[in-house]
């Protein structure tokens, strides 16, 4: 199998000359050493990718997990894999030094789960749910809480999870059923039944913590009548001892992909014997889950750009090496050449560049914002978490739909061989379709990004963004070769502003419906304009890169290329904001007047 | 599992009041005994797929073939299947009275592709690869092997398959390396090495007849020295005795999808005993295989498209029967309403069908195009070869590609459950990956479209397709309603023909290679521009449908949804040529620049 699976180069960049660069100008740092430091742990983190994850890549995707008399078995590495994570800090990392951890910067963080998922990223989501779930009871749980269960799940014993999803209740949290009884000891009695829930048991790990959404009985309808409990496979009895806590794994489901995850379907309180314990407050369960959705969804984000790279890389080899054709100059050659030279499959690698570039850079983006949140006052922060805000969406879905289409062109390198399992690339084609699924679909984003984020504050966000963009356009304009672009990315610019008013009016005449109606369009043309954006800060700094003097050839070829994936991407991706636009702008949208009857045939 | 696969009514519409009507117009024949029949021929075509193909969808993905001591083991209804196609006529059809068939017209045979493909692609390719080597040997073939080879091969005794792709040589034939060295008795012996050759080998029939390329030794290098075989598994000799020849599969390949029809690798005489008999003239097999293409082309048309259909029922069923959330109109009632109620599903379901019944109306066109061709004399003939020959590539690319999306589309309906396989939806997405690679890639078939089929005749073929449309654009311009879409139209052939122009000037000032640098892309754009045109028809089509005074409402609701379709499909999907063409004109294409050593890293 494929060896590469990163360009620690290309994420160095990012970082460094990218993300690194802007958090200096902003919070006036500029420390070489961090920089030495981050890099070693990054190489830290790529080296047990390579060795640990990697390896057993593919052996997950035949081997999937099984339920067997209730005991969810998984490959026997997940246990060593978690027991190391835990052991070597990394799952500690991101929590304070009370718990083992050093605040990692969201950066770092963002790094290593973009390592770990391109090596393997069924292998990568154990550690980070545990760490997901943690993060829940670190932020609102009580000292009691936090003292039983945040140190064998930041040692990588215990498995964390979110378990939200009903089987009538996945996209519509307010419909849930789970309902959790008041006991005189301050816990509660929980009763009901989750699906889909990732890691949801398995016996890499001594326990399972989940962190669940319930309705304490008489709370009112709706998402408002939603609290958060801490309910753990085995709770602790009284002498400290851990004791069955009724959770029952009721399935595991089959999944066409990343299949190296068990996903199950859990009975709670089947014998009327699980204890719920609250975290945080009564009623707040949806407001403190989303509070670290925008985590969640920035994972998704970067585990779709890790399959989508390490697709491309496999691709990337693959095209090099085979040989088949001649070039349109020197048709007779007695020689084929490598594919690598045909301009169709330049244009491939091109796009998948652009797709994972670029979702990288976004992403390493809104982890920069997220250390601003926590490293400013309160005055600076707020012009940050906006930023975070109405990025998220697009963070969460343009590498999570891209990443479809960049995995298809992987496979589409190879031709016949990229469908057939003696290569990777037929998997992570399989892997990353979930990503439009879980933590929001693409359609609950895009009523997020329309119907919530661009309205906020009057628009506040939106404005904040394009401020941000503009800066970018004058930077740009330093530079005699991007005037051009500069002058295509004001344009995109004001083609989003005038659509999103367009929408505005739409909605003001016609309705919220009619507003939203084409939600899931507007975050694609929104998706194409703001990577747009990270594109050319790509470009500008690569051309920063390549006015080095001394510069190694490695260095400058990469540079070089780093700019032509931007050119490509003004050339083929950009300008498709232009007809999603004139999509957008059409009034009224197909499906205000089309009826389910109208389905019949 | 699902039981809905396709809609009768729309494929009767598509045949009769879109593709009938044209046809009755062009030939003056209005024949409605010859309609009856073929409903009748379509009806048991539907139950046979309905009651033998559809109920082992499922079951022959669970249990793909096995290579087991040189024998590949296929699903046990496969010889079922075969046999009752054989028997009943059905692998015969397509053949003169001579061998048992009524030369069917090519909108029957592509329907039947269709309703098969749709019940279950993989059960289908086994007669439809057998229809396509035997139509080689019927054509080109002497009457030895015709009388040889067709009787067993119409009666699903025996497998055909066409054989082309080797090690080193998939897109790039001129670099086949299978020889053919001739004996005394005009026979050739063979050696060499096949892959990917469907339905290579299984048990579920007596004997496999290749129809295979091979050099003859000290013939011309490249395409010009490339003859057509037929290699059977078993030979007879010369007592008609079926004796071994010396084929041996040597793996079968595991693929993504469509894994019911087994695709193997061969090894050809590695004893020295493997005899081939010549088709047709020597140094001409691709010239004779290529005059098959078109058909094979539009049966993978017909099949992406049968399996993006059968993937859209699934979601149909689905979205009308999955009840969560409520309208932004209603957003407090007390139960949540059937989810095609809300825009965004309703709008991938419009996508969906707007893929499905478009391909199929562009297949049943071309299917049209065929059927003239044999109907018509010498003269009114060649108009239809050149609509036929400029239309193919998008016949072939456009379903293959979109069904990724529409059958990806499917699967997004069904949220979590579209992931894993309770649902065949995700066997449908894994299913339909192979067609972009299968037949000519679909970079193959944009150097086809660009390269050749645009200049053939001094643009000839493209100038009687805008005649063609041009026709639709003036019966829309008949009904008010239409008025503005035939503007569209207008619009989007004019941005065609210009683009078109631009490469032709790009490509005297820059070469061949900078006007075929985008093929893909002018392809995609194309396709965009002719469904626009079939959609345009078949809205015509649905208000003349409409215009029916004493109309039941089942047909009412179907002419409108149909007439919803097209609204979609004018305010969605065409207005993606204006993004495409600015792709297209921009000079000169970035890969033009890139080199191979700017992917490093």
């Amino acid at each position: 199998m494929a060896t590469r699976f990163m360009s620690m180069r290309n994420l160095q960049f990012t970082m460094h000359e990218l993300i690194g660069k802007q958090k200096a100008d902003l919070y006036k740092a500029n420390d070489k050493q961090a920089e030495k430091a981050t890099d070693m742990i990054l190489k830290a983190a790529f080296e047990f990718a390579k060795d640990a994850m990697h390896p057993i890549f593919e052996e997950m995707d035949r081997q999937p997990p099984e339920l067997d008399a209730g005991v969810v078995k998984v490959h026997p590495d997940v246990r060593t894999i978690m027991q190391t994570l835990g052991e070597d800090g990394w799952i500690a990392a991101p929590f304070s030094e009370k718990w083992g951890g050093y605040d990692m910067p969201a950066t770092t963080f963002n790094a290593i789960n973009f390592i770990f998922a391109a090596a393997n990223y069924s292998a990568s989501v154990y550690s980070n749910l545990t760490i997901g779930a943690a993060r829940l009871i670190y932020t609102f749980g009580s000292e009691m809480l936090k003292e039983t269960y945040l140190p064998p799940m930041l040692e990588g014993k215990w498995q964390g999870t979110m378990a939200l999803t009903e089987p009538d209740a996945g996209s519509s949290l307010a419909d849930i059923k789970t309902m959790a009884t008041p006991l005189d000891d301050g816990s509660y009695l929980i009763s009901g039944e989750k699906i889909f829930i990732s890691a949801g048991d398995h016996n890499g790990v001594d326990n399972v913590v989940h962190l669940m959404l319930a309705k304490i009985i008489n709370s009112p309808a709706g998402v408002k009548g939603i609290s958060l409990f801490v309910v753990p496979k085995l709770r602790p009895d009284e002498n400290g001892n851990l004791i069955k806590n009724d959770v029952i794994v009721n399935q595991i489901f089959h999944k066409m992909g990343y299949k190296g995850a068990p996903i199950t379907g859990l009975t709670l309180g089947e014998n009327k014997n699980c204890k719920g314990y609250l975290v945080g407050e009564v009623n707040k369960g949806l407001f403190h889950m989303f509070q670290m959705m925008n985590g969640a969804r920035l994972d998704v984000g970067a585990s779709a750009t890790a399959i989508a790279t390490a697709a491309y890389h496999c691709a990337l080899d693959y095209t090099k090496a085979r040989k088949q054709g001649r070039k349109f100059s020197d048709k007779n050659a007695k020689d084929p050449v490598s594919i690598i030279e045909h301009a169709d499959v330049k244009r491939m690698l091109l796009f998948q560049r652009s797709v994972c570039e670029g979702s990288l850079a976004l992403n390493m983006q809104c982890g920069l914002y997220e250390e601003l949140i926590h490293l400013l006052d309160k005055d600076q922060k707020i012009k940050f978490e906006l930023l975070l805000d109405i990025l998220i969406p697009v963070a969460k879905s343009f590498p999570s739909e891209m990443s479809i289409f960049s995995t298809s062109q992987s496979l589409q390198c190879f031709g016949g061989y990229g469908y057939c399992d003696d290569f990777p690339v037929e998997q992570h084609f399989r892997d990353t379709r979930i990503h439009p699924i879980h933590e929001g679909t693409t359609a609950i984003q895009g009523m997020d990004l329309l119907g919530r984020k661009i309205r906020m504050k009057d628009g506040k966000a939106l404005s904040l963004l394009t401020e941000e963009i503009k800066i970018t356009i004058s930077n740009a304009n330093n530079y005699p070769e991007f005037r051009i672009d500069a002058k295509d990315l004001t344009d995109a610019m004001e083609m989003v502003l005038s659509t999103t008013q367009t929408l505005a009016r739409m909605g003001q005449e016609k309705g919220e419906e009619a507003y939203l109606a084409n939600a899931t369009v507007y975050l694609e043309m929104f998706g194409f304009f703001v990577i747009g954006w990270v594109w050319l800060n790509q470009a500008i700094a690569a051309r920063e890169g390549l006015s080095n003097d001394r510069l190694k050839k490695a260095d400058r070829l990469f540079y070089q290329g780093k700019i032509k994936v931007h050119e490509y991407y003004f050339a083929n991706e950009l300008p498709k904001i232009v007809s999603l636009s004139q999509v957008l702008t059409r009034n009224p949208p197909v499906t205000m007047s089309v009826e389910a009857e109208h389905f019949t045939n």
